[in-house]
């Protein structure tokens, strides 16, 4: 491929080569709760502890080391003056992207919890996450942050 | 956030919501590896050899069980007869999304690239993705998979 033919990536990048470094990059955003992370600065910045309430579940510490990774990338920067964390312009692409990943899978849960009650079980009915969603839409209603 | 607010999550799904059994399939969906795999699956079906070439890097072990937990979520489907494994509907939205995913990657390395050429270099010369991806778009074109 040429850049011609991708002017989307005239650098040649190929994530599915071991050896590229978006590959690493890869790595980094969809390790445990970068992309979370990520996502949660789209609305603008946010201090530590707000981002920890954003992000449900996240430790401290595992905070703290994400948002020194994500940092080392250059995705995210922080305004030490304001004590806040903000989206690079790259951070922000991928963070755009990947709230339209979790659509996806707000859709595939929807999918998947449908076929389950049109009795479409070949999977086996506590396999995954349709045992999780199941019964119908209902499962987090309770436990979602909003 | 009511259904009526958007149409796309009619079951309240919540991503940032640990308990929410979306929360559990982006953690399965980014686990390494398994974002690569439904990708490499976009183009059609394929057998397990197949996607151990086009997903450079991955062991045997490391696909058999990503094939595994992708099959549990219902990503993907095995045709046995046939040996091959290919995208449900559901796996075939997340996988588009990834393919966009990965676009907003390369987006992102050019941008830290081009800034580091620049001379902007306050997150340092070495940090990150940044420093691998140096010099210029070079750095990729022998190790690429075409």
């Amino acid at each position: 491929m040429t850049s011609s033919e991708n002017p989307k990536n005239p650098h040649h990048f190929n994530v599915f080569a071991a050896a590229c470094p978006s590959r690493k990059l890869l790595n980094d955003v969809t390790r445990r709760w970068s992309i979370l992370v990520l996502a949660s600065l789209l609305d603008g910045s946010l201090r530590f502890g707000q981002i920890r309430e954003r992000v449900d579940g996240i430790s401290d510490r595992m905070l703290s080391a994400t948002l020194g990774a994500l940092a080392e990338d250059r995705l995210i920067a922080k305004d030490d003056a304001a004590g806040t964390y903000s989206l690079t312009e790259p951070g922000r692409q991928i963070a755009r992207q990947s709230l339209e990943l979790f659509d996806s899978l707000y859709l595939a849960l929807d999918e998947i919890v449908d076929a389950r009650q049109a009795g479409d079980d070949v999977a086996g009915s506590s396999a995954g996450v349709a045992g999780v969603a199941a019964p119908g839409g209902a499962a987090v209603s309770d436990g979602a942050v909003s």
